[in-house]
């Protein structure tokens, strides 16, 4: 999906969504030799941008999220909703689709 | 859909529904250099015209929406109802489908 | 589907129905000339004919409808049971699937 | 469906389940003409022979049914259990899948 | 599918499930003449053998059954479960799965 | 499904799921004589080895499960999660994918 | 799935995921004897990593997992999250996806 957003920084996912900006595989070794592109894969690590309220429960009360801003978490390989916003990909997921943090 | 309706004011969209309408792509650069029609992608961005009174819940109460008449909104690439008054397009969404509000 | 209904009055939607009939397209313009039948299209606008008494929810009320005999709405581009009384074509839509008012 | 059933007085229909037989189609004009074959239409208009007692809620009570014995009815035009008794031919259907009464 | 079971006798149906015997049409007319393999066709009559306790309601209540032991049922073109006892074919249906009883 | 287990009997059933062990078909008859093989036929009987605890309710309460270890149950044609242990095959099923018990 | 996480032990499971390593089937018999790399079967045992902290029921109370860090569970032939971290490969399952715990 291509936009006219000027900065990521100004979407706020409705309900229960969570943006997230999916980390890059190092074009170089460990040490410092530069990979041929075949042999970066994609990965399926991201770093939440910004996190939904939650969905509203039967009373109208919101559901906690399982996430927060700047969790580091591991995305299913299928689903998400893809944007782009200049040159950078970001996704939008359900909180429930997330798969597990990452604490390293 | 094409309709008679005179003009989009004229609709109330019913339980959780919301009308939109997609944002356009600017045809020329920021520099004032208009853009060959093949560079003019679709937006994902709309702008919400007129929303719902919302879903009844079990106990008859109105499920509370999640955005409001002026705001600018993130949808999905897929979905939604497509409408069309005189030659604008518009659509439908509901609630719950839309993604995220943009908040420049 | 063809009936031997004499009226379209004599129909009484059951649970959440709701009966329409399609508005016509003008086959001339505002101005008179009458416009051949390629340019006339299909409408996705409707006038409420008669709707049911509503769903029941779990303790057995009736769930209220989001739209009154004599409204004008908005209907779905697919869905709806076809339903011809004599020359004239109807359709039956559940009240979920109407769209929105049309208050011109 | 073919049955050894005798009479088709001998069923009653369990839970929701509605008992009906298709309107035929008159086969002459109303002024005496018989028809051709061809000419003569499938109706989807049915009279309701018998009713269940209703689906049972979540606290062991019967939802009520929409329709009664004697009622005419619109029904779908696809769906419902066919059912041959001697010659004739029935159809079963669930209450909620009824679309409206006809009361001419 | 096949048993090694010895009498249909000792199958106990488990929750809502409900073992029947589909019944035989007459292999002759009500006159005594004896018809052509190919006018016996398959019926939708059968016979109730035995009923399972019923499903557990949220509260942990059976809900209880439609049909008993020794009734006979109407039962759906398609669908069940089929079961082989010696040369003998039975079926097992959930319990909303059945059409009517008849009572001749 | 192969596994590295030692023994069936450390299996635990999870949940709302059963164990169980196919009842293998007689390879020869009452009378003793040895059958060939094209007339052994799968049966769809089983015995049941181990119970899970069953489903949580939404009350946090264990759903009971339908059948005991030691049941002879039969099972349905077609689902469950097939199992090798050793040389010998067993499935589990759920506990409502369990047909009847068999009481001989 | 290809992450650049550097411990498996980083990893926090969402919700109701279960994050476990399958077992490796012995390349070798219990007498020492290499075992041909056909020979060798892929296995539906795991060991239980990590788990979640459960769903969280219509009141915010988490649903209790089925099992624990450590546990020797049976999981489903299909289905599962893949994941890669270095050159081991772990899955990630729902926690009423898994089959059985292992008591050897």
């Amino acid at each position: 999906m291509t936009t006219a957003i000027k900065s990521i920084k100004s979407l706020v996912p409705l309900l229960d969504r969570v943006l997230v900006q999916r980390a890059k595989a190092e074009a170089k070794t460990s040490g410092g030799i530069f990979l041929p592109e075949s042999a970066v894969k994609d990965l399926n690590e991201a770093k939440v941008l910004a996190v939904g309220p939650g969905m509203l429960d039967k009373d109208g009360k919101r559901v906690p999220m399982s996430v927060n801003s700047g969790d580091r978490v591991l995305i299913p390989q299928y689903g998400g909703s893809p944007l782009k916003v200049g040159e950078d990909e970001y996704s939008l997921f359900r909180d429930h689709e997330l798969l597990a943090k990452i604490n390293d």
